[in-house]
């Protein structure tokens, strides 16, 4: 089947990521546990640079709070593999979508809600192909379950982001970002990662 | 009635904290407000610096769930009287103890927890007074349900520096930092504060 294209994605994920995933799916969880840490620390810090935004405020307290939570529900699945919890070294993803953020407010606001959206929904994407690919039944379906959420926070980011700017100016910026976001992909970095 | 001294603590909050406090309830509710998403982040932080401690992971995971969790319902609080979100000066608290924290590990990591577990041992200590003094018996009950929590998490920070530390290492640190704990507090910050 066909999987459904994300909204917000200019490019699904390749074959050949499929492949690397399957392949070493320890570690890729190992990389999901950093990357459910780091989601919450996104919201969290966002919450400190826009302390006095009520909307923002709360939105980002329920996504860290699901994010803290799939880290908790991630990690019980390493221990359940006998995967030790260890560092691992982040794949260029982050630095770059980062390195697109404008410096001054309120294009910083902007470019941060939607750099946020665009990694969620990418992990949304990849968690589907994780569910739909990995042998281990019971391990999609915890892939199956988590793709939910991803997807509403998502569309948060994208809500908080229209709520605060006019929406061709969105559409227009989120259009620059978004391809961006699929160039860095577009070379699969060696080590398997959620966004290698 | 004299309220029960706390663990950890050397000396105990003073009347004339209690009375500013009471005097400027709205301005305590968002510093307290800050605190909770500050101690999300402290825990969160700790996750960073030790990922491969699953023992402390866990125990983190738990403890910045909670203070989101509270953090959400202290700004619910802060709605119902119409005080909105918004930054405030830190006291000196913080960046006193944070001051007491060598560089190197292990020491390092012991004087993190502990420096976390009395922030919570003295915010528990003062959620106790605000419930007992707060003209507010809706406010009151809502600081006395807070109250249970903080004082686990100041067991579950003193049970980590337990577990990885010598008892009697830790028990010698612990009186160190507190007594530079009770010195930050011995002078009343103008500015009324959670930690003033």
């Amino acid at each position: 089947m066909a999987p459904k294209p994300i909204k917000f994605l200019k490019q699904p994920t390749s074959e050949a990521w499929i492949e690397q995933a399957i392949a070493h799916l320890d570690t890729v969880l190992l990389d999901h546990s950093h990357c459910e840490r780091k989601a919450a620390s996104v919201a969290l810090n966002l919450m400190f640079r826009y302390p006095s935004h009520r909307k923002l405020v709360r939105a980002l307290t329920a996504i860290a709070q699901e994010e803290l939570e799939h880290f908790e529900r991630v990690n019980q699945w390493l221990d359940r593999r006998g995967v030790p919890l260890a560092p691992l070294s982040a794949p260029p993803y982050g630095a770059g979508l980062k390195a697109q953020v404008r410096r001054d407010e309120p294009e910083r606001m902007l470019d941060l809600l939607l750099v946020a959206g665009l990694i969620e929904a990418r992990s949304h994407e990849r968690l589907g192909l994780l569910a739909a690919h990995c042998p281990d039944p019971e391990l999609s379906a915890f892939y199956r379950g988590l793709m939910a959420s991803e997807a509403r926070h998502y569309g948060a980011y994208w809500t908080l982001a229209i709520a605060d700017f006019d929406r061709d100016t969105v559409n227009h910026r989120l259009d620059e970002l978004a391809t961006v976001e699929s160039e860095l992909l577009a070379t699969l970095h060696p080590e398997p990662r959620i966004h290698s």
